[in-house]
């Protein structure tokens, strides 16, 4: 494990390079990667590192934009497949003593440390295949990408759809967050709302002077809690909604009547609706208040119909899930690539303190891709001594 | 009006001190008054006037007690009064403009600033009837106290009935706080809650793994919106009580599922009850709820009974007025004082960026205190040129 302290003069100069093993065990790789820390903002040296390992292979075209790389198989194949990745993670824990953080540690089979679920495996199993699979069935092109943990407008795949669209075309895409090993089609979109009640604010010894916001906001709670989300059937796939009160604020002291209060709403809606119906969907269940949307992204259908998608599920051979949490498959989407999320480890463990991921799931996920890929089977043994 | 900047130099040193016609027009001594900035801590310049005024008097004993000051005739009258009022202010304004400020300003009769209501009219009330009845038909305590506006622990009021429990005794007591020239008796209690829902944290992608802590507010909502607030007659008066939010507060993130919701409550209640039966009524009706009290003072019973309130109500003239806001008459009646509060001005305009009196209602509430005490009716019509 590599210890690797940003300095300040660093970023100016290119930083001392991590000699990476492409070709070696790919867990080993992911523990590799995840020793240089690239909390979301701080990717250079992860990216700088990535972009001299990639040119090195030379079978690849490479282009770099900002902390995100793009580098393509040109077989002239009849089908191009997207593999994308994010490097950064969130923020270190705080908590003394928890394990995923940095550097990365063993414990036996399972690999603790930031980004070991979210997602330095799936970056390392992208890095597996540009180097092993020189000749792939299909030609793929490899996408690394910065600011995903953070706002979406700083997001690296965003800018390279702004800035190079053509470097992100492709029949079908493949996002290596961790779903566990299995497909996960598509994505639920999200979207966030104010509820506001306002009254008349006076002294809460002569209350009746008032109108209590507070009070006023009881219908909203009731709303929220009697509340039963769907369930939406999106081209095979079961897509559980929810809508949830994620906080609630009214009141100035303890002595006034509260003027105002506001509850925001979080509604997870399935792929059959866009942001539009999402928006009309929660506005009309609370008509009558004063509401706003303040944030929202539609979702993606699984679009598993695609025949490199059902070849690739095939190739998985598991039983395809729904994505619930919103990923970047929706940015594929909105290309009018059908995406879906496929890499190891759980996604429950991803920015936890106790984040880890097997040695096993980042090699059955490495064996799953190069079978649809056209590549012979590894030794996926552990190594003696482990 | 005298410009009164404090200078940094006068805290050991005696402040210069204002010199104060108690004997001239009330309203004018108000303004003057007003013009001696003391806000809650900085009461000591006003102190230091009063004191010296006071002393000049002869006929009263006069006992300071850090910026309390207690001057009592003793002429051996079967019956003791206590004239009680504060000398502090809430802060300033900080709204451009604000008329209720220092220094104080004429509209016409109307004289805007800080503590025109709250309470230097019923100061200026209490100076003007120690200096002009040195024959009163009842013994007079009159007490000016710091420290009213701010934590009860700071009270001034409260230090006196620590340190000379012996100077506050009487039959009887009259706070000049403003009551818009009519008898307010007792006063309603005040008692504060947190009643608090606990939830399970989880993104809100999967809002299932979670246990959402604001919609299991919504009860403690509807029990408070649901609520009817009593009306309780006590001792003849009407006590309007009121049960409210005053905040509440849930959530983390926008995209967690809250694991907690903390409501704040605020309970007036009647001075039929104690604070353990009002406490006791507020824990049954969020039974079932995580609850704690974390603030609370018992009201105060009108005592309209005694005779001399009797007289006194009688020497105003008006129907007497239950008091709902908490007030140093509570302290009284906890020392077995009954008490009501009498002053100049409208209650609703203290602490206003707007605070203003009216030239006639000082006038007035001198008069009736005249009356009552056996004064000769003084002349209160306006001086000429007003």
């Amino acid at each position: 494990m590599v210890s690797n302290e940003p300095s300040p003069e660093s970023t100016a100069a290119p930083q001392a390079l991590h000699d990476l093993d492409l070709t070696g065990d790919v867990a080993d790789l992911t523990a590799a990667l995840m020793d240089i820390e690239s909390v979301s903002g701080q990717e250079r040296a992860l990216a700088d590192t990535l972009e001299v390992a990639l040119r090195r292979l030379g079978h690849l075209q490479v282009h770099r934009d900002g902390d995100a790389l793009v580098a393509r198989t040109l077989l002239g194949r009849p089908e191009r497949v997207v593999l994308a990745g994010h490097l950064d993670t969130v923020p270190l824990p705080t908590t003394p003593g928890a394990r995923g953080t940095v550097p990365a540690t063993w414990d036996g089979a399972t690999l603790y440390g930031r980004g070991a679920t979210d997602m330095k495996g799936g970056v390392a199993v992208q890095l597996a295949l540009a180097a092993t699979l020189p000749d792939p069935n299909r030609d793929v092109t490899f996408i690394f990408y910065d600011h995903e943990e953070v706002e979406g407008s700083k997001s690296g795949l965003g800018r390279l759809a702004r800035n190079s669209p053509e470097l992100l075309e492709g029949d079908f895409a493949i996002l290596l967050e961790p779903t566990n090993g299995t497909v996960e089609g598509g994505c639920n979109g999200t979207s966030r709302y104010k509820v506001r009640t306002r009254g008349v604010a006076a002294h809460s010894a002569r209350a009746w002077m008032g109108v209590n916001a507070i009070h006023a906001a009881a219908p909203i709670l009731a709303i929220l809690a009697d509340y039963t989300p769907a369930s939406v059937d999106v081209d095979g796939l079961s897509y559980r909604e929810s809508l949830n009160a994620v906080r609630i604020n009214g009141g100035i002291a303890g002595n006034v009547i509260p003027d105002d209060c506001e509850v925001e709403v979080n509604y997870r809606f399935a792929p059959d609706k866009d942001l539009a119906a999402a928006q009309a969907h929660v506005f009309e269940l609370f008509q009558g208040f004063e509401i706003e949307r303040t944030d929202g992204a539609p979702g993606a259908r699984p679009g598993l119909q695609h025949p490199a998608a059902a070849s690739f599920v095939a190739a998985v051979g598991r039983t395809p899930m729904p994505k619930f949490g919103w990923t970047d498959v929706s940015r594929f989407s909105a290309l009018g690539i059908p995406a879906v999320n496929f890499g190891p480890g759980d996604a429950l463990l991803a920015h936890s303190d106790d984040e880890h991921v097997t040695r096993a799931a980042i090699h059955d996920c490495l064996a799953a891709l190069r079978r649809w890929l056209g590549g012979a089977p590894q030794d996926t043994a552990e190594p003696a001594g482990r």
